[in-house]
């Protein structure tokens, strides 16, 4: 299957979005139109030559988005491991082939052989539940926070955002992250239909400009979910704001890692969790 | 870890619900108060003895979670396949212990067998773009749907949804999904943390009561992805209507399965995709 649906009308492309042909129902009229909805493909991350994982993501930003998951999985160590990312368009989907130091490498040789037999289908290949709580991020000193975010601060960034999303004021159906500096406001957009993709081309892109630094602020256009939390604390990040609500999970695994996590971030309102 | 996070209040305990204590930030006041947040626990979905997944998800009607994620992804053929299904809470999490038939239990074991040595991180196992187009339900004879959905009863239908969202109402941080009938409006409401858990909530508590019939029409509060398109399919459901967007490969996907999408279904206008 191609990303296009068959009903794909013409139009010159814009990354990320594909052009359908609906029908809108309002009340008892009917019109047929062309509409823009966004684009979702198979995407095979590829290390070394040997195809780890296949994440569904928009097809936009994914060198980003390869090099963030890597990070904020605990794949990769650091960016220094990582030797050459390169994006393939092929029949089947996309892939990016990364090429890693052969200490990387050999990492990722040790978690194929732990997970062999294994038939994880569902959260990351974890299939039982001592394998789960093995795959949150260890307790660490948390992260130090030169100046803590102030509200004020955080509901400028947060204004600041919709603008921003391109992609979502074409389709509607996108998510955003993003990164806030004190001093100067929203300093990068990432966005993808899956909120956790949208996080890690945020960190891959931040990883790769060197820009990752504790004092920044990620904000994310969705709910914190606790593996947007652990993706976080992996990444150094010290603090995070969603526009919807928090799990528990999220929010204990916030305390013990030291991340401050806000909720519910709307105007100048927001609710402090850990 | 407990899914209370360590600032829980002590309060009669509502299941899927955890208490947090919070600061809340308006302006500059700041009042600190106990607030309600969706729970999201590591389940396990255990068949024969054998751990095969874990999921996070909110510890509510878990067997009919573990019986609708079950048929969904084409692990289960029927419900006559199993002999029993029982919520076990332990202290790492809960596991939902099933028993299946000895024959689906040996496709069980195929199954493993075809995914020994691969590392299996990321969407359902799957590790390559092969692997993915293959996991895609076959193309099959549309469902009969007798009568088609006008989107004034779909309408009603989605008006009737938001009183119900019990979970919702508490946390503000839950998905739902909803089952409608032509004559009776809303049957039966299912939430989650996760949109896709709360679809196959729904279709398990559907199987379990044996109301599945490809007249209805599952309503879901949130987007419209290919996996949500996909678990309708397998379920035999003939209608599925969205809150929100609906990505291409849904669309696409419902093309060629004969099921009818709707997406922005809001009031009495809705968007017909596939």
């Amino acid at each position: 299957m191609s990303s296009a649906p068959d009903n794909a009308v013409a139009e010159p492309p814009v990354q990320g979005v594909a052009r359908v042909a609906v029908t809108r129902h309002a009340g008892r009229s009917t019109q047929h139109q062309a509409d823009r909805v966004i684009d979702e493909q198979p995407v095979a991350l590829v290390y070394n030559g040997v195809s780890h994982v296949v994440m569904m993501a928009t097809p936009l930003d994914l060198e980003d988005f390869a090099i963030g998951f890597s990070l904020s999985e605990g794949l990769l160590m650091s960016l220094d491991e990582v030797r050459d990312v390169e994006v393939q368009a092929g029949p089947l989907g996309v892939s990016v082939q990364l090429q890693v130091s052969p200490r990387a490498f050999d990492r990722f040789k040790d978690r194929r052989r732990q997970l062999a037999g294994r038939t994880g289908c569902g959260l990351c290949g974890i299939d039982s539940l001592e394998a789960f709580h093995d795959s949150l991020p260890a307790p660490t000193t948390p992260v130090q926070v030169r100046t803590p975010w102030s509200t004020e601060a955080m509901g400028r960034a947060m204004r600041a955002l919709p603008p921003l999303q391109a992609l979502q004021a074409q389709t509607g159906g996108c998510h955003a992250a993003a990164w806030a500096t004190q001093a100067g406001g929203i300093a990068l957009v990432r966005e993808d239909v899956g909120r956790h993709n949208a996080l890690d081309k945020l960190i891959g892109a931040l990883a790769r400009r060197g820009e990752l630094t504790p004092d920044g602020l990620a904000l994310v256009s969705s709910r914190a979910s606790h593996e947007m939390v652990s993706k976080c604390v992996r990444a150094g990040i010290g603090t995070m704001a969603a526009i919807s609500a928090p799990t528990a999970l999220a929010i204990q695994l916030a305390e013990r890692s030291g991340l401050s996590l806000f909720g519910f971030c709307r105007g100048d309102s927001a609710v402090e969790y850990a």
